[in-house]
């Protein structure tokens, strides 16, 4: 994959279109218009959004133009993250967790269920990433997730398509301009790869209606199909960048990665490409755990895979990557309210709503979800209550309340099932991020999986008032049923019990002249399945109804962990005034990867039992914390525990020995307070909780201008 | 797979045989000693053990017989765990955990997060399950990691091999002894499949030659290679239970999931069978992170993946699981000390050790780890350190202190390359199962990896005293090794970096005779590279060296979570004398899934917002509770809770109403006492945080005996 980056890196900031948690076609678009509704548009933001999020003017929380690649070096450095297998040459789009990544994320996680799951009672379950090929077929992954690749049949390097042809157009634009002479712009980019891509533009100046035409194809690039690509590339003589060959026409390429499950081979499965369906699949037994009582949640968190074509973009685009997903199933009648509603109504959210992405704008507008949700922009109580909840948990952990945004997918976007669907977007240097997905997905995915197994994936309730139904009815003489059809029963009979009353009457007409009906049961044989009148009849009866039954539907929140770990260390990254080179990471103490950095002034050996006895103190408190005795200044390694997020600080020193007090440190201000190790421990302790803030600790405590330490 | 399951499941006492946790045969044995040493030896215990492990006299907590069927059917019905795909038709060996073993298993992660990476400042690592062949190849997991299986050639069946002649030669002895009219040993098996079981023998008397033949066999069974598997099964007439057919000969079926990587395919990689590669593949990385500082330890938590032949035994035997591994470095001289082996050499153990085991005994002794260490019966302190620490995790948690043993590795059992080893066993009703492994695995994983791919993970530290060193000396001519060699130069420089001091000397023979030196280098070719003399010098030289180097060992333990789990749950279930249908799990509250159930006395309305009072005070603390409304008896609702371990439980009822006072209630004793919210909350949060035992709040609220609630 190495070979692909140098060409397709070049355009990074068409990186934050495809959004990161979802969407496999089938989901998405319903499978009879997948055909002229192409694999990648699904994953396309609009072409105005695209624009909007050059990285211009990124700045830091303290104002300071913003530099990714000070921060990435941090991040090497400071082991937050490493490519994997890198000792081995690595391979692209796997990334591991060091001790900081690591511990950054497991705070998030805590947080997180915390904030959704131990609030909403949520139901977590934990299910398997080997999942079975049908399972994967129903739910439309197997035939339609998936983007256009196409090959050099030379040498074997495999493109991207729609990222090829967009790569392409976009470099002669840029030729033309100039050519023209007028400024190229490639703020967009990493700096360091600054030099080498001017270079790599020609100056060739175009046609002006053929640079017209490139700008209307770079405007739809996200609506064409695979053949549309190829007739483009035709067109355009769009070649390997690299050694001028012509590509073979592109071909679909399923995302998802494939093994065999058992020694047999006969069980193909793959890794869940999200972690939802076992969700589905396990919801008539979450309804019993829950005592058959509706509304409910459940929630997982877990890994999932993508087999990306050419990952880049660092730890936006991944193939291996941590999601924390709910769903929270809710009786389509009654308007979908949510009993906490009232707690979260005057929520304030960045809103950017789907007429004013038609009219080609990107401003979102400060609402409050209440009245969202009363205007209909946000279509009901319990989806408006999880964009609120969404942006409390983010501004909890730390994200910048003036980096986030809700953006309504466009009518085209969205599933033609799903009622109403909001990313939460991160504003990032790679642009605005989808970090999580809101949707509400109706009963879609609970019913395709009932209609393929025949599981009775519904709510039943008594009603009130009984109900009376005249209807069609489809009487099955069970005894002759099984022996006829076998394994298929099930299905056949599923297929009988979802039969429309419409054609319920037609049928019945043709079993009273033909003796018998044929019904389309995709599942069995060729999918046409014909039933005798020895074992069925059908007739118009009235039904009283005692109970009703119903298909949830489901609002689904879907969180990608990694990407809102990147975007808040983007969020909180900043550097010291005096020194340009000594980078800060303002975590809250809550997510801080460490929590405290206990410092002795030098190696004196009368300084050791006062480590141990912090540190075994912060230990039995459940508080971590890190020890540097190492021979650098103070300065410094405070200066190191800053690039690693470390909120607090404690220096042992002289006086430390002499009277059992200690200076606490603040990270964001420098200042720093002195006291008993009982009051820092209840300080440390209040901060990390947060019941208390560093200005209230600097107020309650002695302040401490002893040493330098900033 | 299913098929399989009814003929092998009968063999259940076998199951706890093969450890779990770890033991690629080439991590086991020596590559070269793997054609005398089969797959199957090193997953073995030896088969007195097995014996020993017959549970015909489990007990519960209270001492009353235990039954496995009652724990395993409260476990799915309260949704501990369940069939993944279940609705599909299900994968045998993938299972999902509901909410309640969700949460279980999330608490003791928490704890074992506590006990081990807060307290030993341990570096927490993420690392990506996708492996590519290569790392995998160097482990010995391509090559070894393997068990034999034989095919029915008709039905397409699959077995394990060893299993099947084990199984077959078992039931003929069985058959035999009812020929002679002798009582037949059931005892070990699912009551459910007892009547199953014994009616499929078939009493037919052997020759008691034959009797003793079967017997050597089976006493023997670990240590038979495919070949011989196949000769056995040949000689002994064995075929597949089912249907007599002849089974093909057995042959290796590597126990990894494919896949492959990006979409050429051209990237080979496997699931990780193990969470270890990725944290010694980071060690110099790691050794940065921690300033160059020794000892230090990595830990990671996450999944692994085994495909299994014929996964069964519930969650003893899965294909997907979640494992806890720690890999501590240390320098291999100075004996291994550890800086806190002071804190722990006082906690006594069960000790079975090697001797006792080749003495065909199974008794455990109870010993002091300082003494064990100081005896040399356990190898050095810091595998001391880590036993003791283990015992301490496993008693936090809640498992019984009778059920706990560790059973030191056979000579034969553990690697050629290993120091010694010691298993954490947990008594089940299955027998003793392996639950955490805890190694002295030497320098050999992190040498493995250096050779191959020449990177220098090893520790570099300044000598007090520079060391004069007489020795043979290769000097490359790098500047011509490079055009040479290509991309195979680091891998050839690495080779002759490792050459001996003999092997030089002999060497510097060969080149001043024949102008040139042939090495072995494995990964390069046929395997063996000239290196002729315009490349390299070789002299006798005496060199002094400041710096000392060296390959770090690592001492491994290593945890299966998902053992552990059900390990505890039959550690801590049992029945009330009352009525023996209603089962208690008594897991101690810091893991228990729910900490506190919240009953109103009735649906009366009064009663709701002291409900919603306690549940968000509750919350606001973290801990989680569930409420129950329904309209069930107060002593089914605790019931119920019972069976999820919940070990406290609130009832609001009219007193409440008049004084906001509420009961509090421990599940074990059924006990109850009444005070204030705020006493009862505090109460309740000592109790989760393990500052008090219900004995201590017993005595310090006021009792209450007003409701029958147990």
């Amino acid at each position: 994959m190495r070979q692909l980056s140098s060409v397709l890196r070049a355009n990074c900031c068409s990186s934050f279109r495809k959004p990161f948690l979802r969407a496999p076609p089938g989901r998405v678009y319903p499978t009879q218009s997948f055909a002229t509704t192409p694999a990648h548009r699904r994953f396309q933001l609009p072409r105005q959004k695209r624009e909007a999020a050059m990285a211009h003017d990124m700045t830091t929380l303290k104002g300071k133009p913003f530099d990714r690649a000070s921060l990435e070096s941090l991040m090497r450095r400071r082991m937050f993250y490493t490519p994997a297998f890198e000792i081995y040459g690595g391979v692209s789009g796997l990334y591991d967790y060091g001790p900081s990544g690591c511990a950054l994320t497991n705070n998030i996680i805590d947080v997180w269920r915390k904030h959704f799951v131990l609030k909403e009672n949520m139901l977590e379950v934990d299910c398997t990433m080997l999942t079975p090929y049908d399972v994967l077929k129903t739910s439309g992954h197997v035939d339609k997730f998936a983007d256009w690749m196409c090959k050099d049949p030379k040498t074997g390097e495999i493109f991207r398509a729609d990222h090829l042809v967009e790569e392409v157009l976009e470099s002669r634009l840029k030729g033309d301009k100039e050519a023209r002479g007028q400024k190229v712009d490639v703020d967009e980019e990493d700096p360091k790869k600054k030099k080498k891509k001017v270079k790599s533009i020609t100056a060739v100046k175009l046609e002006d209606a053929v640079a017209q035409e490139y700008e209307e194809v770079l405007a739809k690039i996200d609506n064409y199909n695979g053949e549309e690509l190829g007739l483009l590339m035709k067109k355009y003589d769009i070649r390997n960048p690299a050694n001028n060959s012509e590509l073979l026409p592109p071909v679909s390429f399923n995302l998802m990665f494939q093994t065999a499950i058992g020694p047999s081979g006969h069980i193909p499965g793959y890794l869940r490409p999200e972690t939802a369906q076992g969700q589905f699949l396990n919801f008539q037994k979450l309804l019993d755990f829950n005592q058959q009582q509706m509304p409910f949640a459940s929630a997982s968190i877990g890994k999932s895979f993508r087999n990306e074509i050419s990952p880049r973009s660092g730890l936006l685009r991944v193939r291996e990557f941590l999601m924390a997903e709910i769903e929270h199933f809710v009786d389509p009648e009654g308007g979908k309210k949510h009993p906490h509603f009232d707690e979260v109504k005057d929520v304030e959210l960045e809103l950017l709503n789907r007429e004013v992405q038609l009219a080609g704008k990107t401003h979102a507008e400060t609402t409050k979800i209440g009245e969202a949700v009363k205007i209909g922009l946000v279509d009901n109580e319990t989806l408006g209550y999880f964009l609120a909840r969404i942006q409390l948990f983010l501004l909890k952990i730390g994200v910048d309340p003036k980096k986030i945004r809700f953006r309504q997918h466009m009518a085209n976007e969205m599933a033609h099932y799903a009622t109403d669907c909001w990313d939460a977007e991160l504003l990032t240097s790679y642009g605005w991020i989808e970090c999580v997905g809101c949707a509400d997905r109706s009963a879609y995915d609970l019913t395709v999986h009932m209609k393929r197994t025949g599981a009775p994936l519904v709510v039943r309730e008594p009603r009130k008032e009984p109900l009376k139904v005249e209807e069609w009815q489809c009487d099955i003489d069970k005894k002759k049923f099984g022996p006829k059809f076998k394994k298929d029963g099930k299905a056949v009979e599923a297929a009988i019990e979802a039969l429309s009353q419409d054609m319920r009457e037609k049928l019945s007409l043709d079993l009273a002249s033909e003796g018998k009906i044929t019904i389309d049961v995709p599942a069995v044989g060729d999918g046409k399945v014909e039933v005798p009148k020895e074992l069925i009849s059908i007739e118009k009866r009235t039904r009283v109804e005692n109970v009703r039954e119903y298909t949830p539907n489901v609002i689904e929140p879907s969180f990608g962990i990694g990407r809102i770990v990147y975007a808040l260390c983007e969020h909180t990254y900043w550097t010291r005034e005096q020194d340009e080179a000594r980078g800060v990471l303002s975590f809250p103490p809550t997510v801080a990867p460490t929590k405290v950095l206990i410092v002795p002034l030098s190696s004196h050996a009368d300084f050791k039992p006062f480590v141990r006895k912090l540190n075994n103190k912060l230990q039995d408190i459940g508080i971590s914390s890190r020890v540097d005795d190492s021979g650098a200044s103070i300065g410094k390694r405070y200066s190191r525990n800053d690039e690693l997020g470390t909120p607090l600080g404690i220096t042992i020193d002289f006086q430390s020995v002499k009277d059992d007090s200690f200076t606490l440190r603040d990270r964001d201000s420098t200042q720093q307070v002195r006291s008993s190790l009982d009051e820092i421990c209840k300080a440390i302790s209040n901060l990390v909780n947060g019941t208390e803030q560093w200005s209230d600790v600097a107020q309650r405590l002695p302040k401490f201008e002893g040493q330098e330490v900033d």
